[in-house]
């Protein structure tokens, strides 16, 4: 099974700002291409500055699986483009929103609802939960992993009640999180994890990249039948 | 309990289309309007061609369901107001969407799929089951129902996979179709309830009605918490 | 709405252990029963070394909600009474389990899987995060609550997927769990919720009482259609 | 990916009845077990009226999914062996159950309800329609597929609430099932299937072949962590 993945990355963080520039010299996209790469999976990158933001028809048409992350810079992002990734969603590619890109417009169009929730900066511990052990995108996952310093995201995340619960996060602040959660939409499976601040080095820790990696295989298309839609004249006699 | 409910409709094949005249010469909205009155609930209608279509902030403020019905001008219906919906059901309105409805800006807008469908205007017979027998929704239908004469809906319904599903069709021509789907999304509960087509005397029906009452009370908003969002600075230390 | 509750109680270990005695008195179920009484409810109680632990066909036949605590001695509750606790429930009684209830037979027998999870006895913080703000369980219960003193209760809780997860609970110690889930089996619906050891008062709380008494509400049977099952001979003809 | 199935037969029809040894003269596990070895899975057979019913425990411990087809000696399973084979899905084994295995011991404990239905033996013509079109069980399936002559099987179908529900089923009688039906307990994987008379050649069917196929795989183990249960003592201090 060869997974075709683009990684798409706003990379404007890592180009303004130094601290995080030193974690993510060449983009978060980049190790998260490196990551997937290693896995074996066939990977390409797309940034929001590229022409079409690097989503043109021709690579969404050959990508199995996008995984987005967005965070400052979500109304740059074009309608139509984001009309384009969707229509590939609803006919089954894969889309994995990461961290805050529970905000970006593809997300928020896919669920629904406004997918807000708590925040706060701190640097506090997080916990990461298994909900659902025999679920494949915890593959090679323990029960629990933590992050030592991670940005806090709090219940209530509005979102639909996903389809699949596989992860929740508890914080050292008091709060808790569903911070993997499954959703299918159209024929498309989409993901979305928490894990993931600009500012630590949170996807060079191997259990992320693991669950990126696990949630790019079970996103990806299947040949399942192509809804048919629209008018079915005539009524036929079935005995 | 006493439930406000709003019932909406598009308003137009009544007044264009002598055969639908004979049957809805009111409107559709004024049947199930006059339905819900009956049920003991507080009922008032709006139409798309009012000003706001009807749907002030002060008449949504005062809303606790609103029931939907649209078909050929989905279009006219303007953002602005579509927005104003989706933001009260976010804070907890419910929204019932009957037939055609399927295809209304707020329900694509609250599904996040395409939610399209099968059809067939035939007049065939259409029997509705109950999945979900303890579910509120069926309170006083028996495990089944038929529709004489009805427009085919079939299955792809390309929505997300409902909540609580509820009733499941059968067609004479072959089709099944996922008829009573409950969602939860925000604060707010929606139910999408398939019958109804505007040459066929179905509002008219007792089970049919019996449904619609029986979702406004179930989607009437209750008195949980409201969501909070945002920033969460500082950490605090709990023992 | 009178809805007709038992609250059944093992009822062992306030007549054994000094320090529970101190806090329960007249027992768990008696709390508990004082409570529902005072929210206007009809309520009675029975407990296990009553003959047929106080939960004979007639006192069955008229509870719409049975309440569950138990603890130590869930060997010791009869399968013949657990059978039947079972019918009522295939037959639109409610059910609520509470705390060390995740264990009982009926509760197991009901969600089909092992009920197990992770314990601690340290008198730790429990916060509880309602993740359903619309579910009328969370009905006047603001957006999160603590309890000072809790025995934790951790994931993995080996359950079916809730149909509906209303609250997540963090503790100080570093677990989370699925604390309010709301099951639906036959034509009952069924409510576990977590709080509740017996050495702490903790259904002296008032957020507790009132989550209880809402899900009472909840659970109490409708009016829906008694499923029919068995041959459906002959064959008719349907146009 | 090597999956190895035991298929589990009651292979007492065949052995009685001459009308269903003429379309399945070495059993319908011969049939199942077949198409998977033709499909590259790895396939062992057991049947009731071998020692252990087939099913020692060295069997299961190999044992990825077990397929399991039952009718009419339900009541001759032993329990022992249901109670291990239940400990075998806790444990992450996959279970396929077909057509009147509905009615197993080893299904209704998984399932905590009655799992009875309706059925009517008159031949008629069953449609199978592909609701979830991204499932991987149903890959290489059309919209859907047609059984010429089936036992119809009605709802309402007493199971809990799919966590993902695949196909549903039109009967020419006027029927509908949920026909294609996913659970998940403990780590196991569930997957009900409803085709399957023993007086028709349905197995030699290629979509039903191919969807137990699809569906042996999708049940089959992955990696995820073992639910640790039980005292979690000392309370540790989380910075």
């Amino acid at each position: 099974m060869s997974v075709s993945v683009t990684v798409w990355n706003e990379f404007r963080h890592e180009k303004k700002v130094e601290a995080i520039a030193k974690i993510y010299p060449e983009g978060i996209h980049t190790v998260i291409a490196n990551g997937l790469n290693e896995a074996g999976l066939d990977v390409r990158t797309a940034t929001l500055d590229e022409p079409e933001h690097g989503l043109t028809k021709e690579v969404l048409n050959k990508t199995d699986v996008l995984i987005w992350w967005g965070h400052a810079a979500h109304g740059e992002v074009s309608d139509e483009i984001v009309e384009r990734v969707y229509g590939r969603v609803m006919d089954g590619m894969g889309l994995i929103c990461l961290h805050s890109a529970h905000y970006s417009k593809i997300f928020k169009k896919c669920m629904g609802t406004t997918c807000n929730l708590k925040w706060r900066e701190a640097g506090e511990k997080e916990r990461l939960w298994v909900i659902s052990h025999g679920h494949p995108i915890v593959d090679g996952i323990p029960e629990y992993f933590e992050i030592p310093q991670a940005e806090m995201y709090g219940e209530c995340f509005d979102i639909p009640e996903p389809d699949e619960l596989v992860l929740i996060s508890w914080f050292a602040g008091g709060e808790v999180f569903r911070s993997g959660c499954c959703f299918h939409r159209g024929k498309g499976r989409i993901f979305y994890f928490r894990p993931g601040h600009e500012t630590y080095p949170i996807y060079y820790q191997a259990e992320v990249m693991k669950i990126i990696t696990n949630a790019a295989k079970w996103a990806a298309p299947g040949s399942g039948p192509a809804p048919v839609f629209g008018n079915r004249q005539p009524l036929e006699k079935l005995e």
